[in-house]
């Protein structure tokens, strides 16, 4: 199973603001422009996601993840609003019943989870959307991973808005 | 005068390893290609630049910075080596003085001296190297300008090392 990254930053390195705020991503934000967003998320049957994104969704109207099979890591329970699942272990071992299962790519999701499966070395590939904008401050997206982790440059593109896209591989 | 900034850093948003070390640039270093850096430094008049950069440079066996105005910010005063000058005040009066003096463009380097400049909203260009590798710990190139940085993006190029680089104009 490959687990895959896809997530826009402030060029200083921040996916939200420290309250949370992502108002800021909408200086990118460009009718019929998805930077690919539609094209990635069809090629993934499998969401892991961290709490705080888990319940950011719950606050919209409708379930986004409709079709995919979701897996919210959390040491929580809460009853599930369509038929996603939680789960409290390590990731690798995430990864290894998800694989064992079936699934064929998963989109790894949320700050503190994508930390932790960079860190696990868990992560096949990367996609940044670097947004024209220094925020200061805010939740980072990369944490210490205590080591080096060398990316392959897969391939670049800079849009109109100011949006520059780069995907990477990473070695595993 | 317009100042610019002209620097590579890890795709985590480093400069240097917490101890300095930037043994990590290597991993994109190609005989022949130095990433529009001479083509760059041809276009400055004057270089601004930290003490820590300053000392680095003193270490070298050869003065590196021969026919550019050198002023280098610390509150010290060497013996200069060359003919650099050393400055203690606020970023703003010396981009005043430099003006004044007939500078027209000056290459900011040093990582604080970058912060200083971006807080100050003295930044004209910056053109970053993002280095395809996760350091997790170091220097950071920017840090808590205590509001939002617009960035409008000028353009941006990948290399075959990985190497992609991204120009941004800033509002004034």
């Amino acid at each position: 199973m490959r687990c895959s990254v896809f997530i826009a930053t402030s060029l200083d390195g921040f996916i939200a603001r420290a309250d949370g705020a992502i108002d800021w991503l909408s200086t990118v934000q460009v009718e019929g422009e998805d930077y690919g967003y539609a094209a990635f998320f069809a090629t993934v049957d499998t969401l892991v996601v961290g709490r705080k994104t888990y319940d950011t969704v719950l606050g919209f109207g409708e379930w986004p993840w409709k079709g995919k099979r979701v897996v919210v890591l959390t040491h929580q329970t809460p009853t599930p609003r369509a038929d996603e699942t939680f789960f409290a272990g390590e990731p690798a071992a995430l990864v290894a019943e998800l694989s064992a299962e079936g699934a064929q790519r998963a989109y790894i999701d949320g700050g503190v989870v994508i930390q932790q499966f960079l860190a696990a070395g868990l992560v096949d590939d990367l996609t940044l959307s670097i947004v024209p904008i220094l925020l200061g401050d805010g939740a980072r997206l990369f944490g210490n991973s205590g080591r080096d982790v060398p990316l392959q440059l897969v391939g670049s593109r800079a849009f109109p808005s100011g949006l520059v896209q780069i995907d990477y591989s990473l070695a595993k």
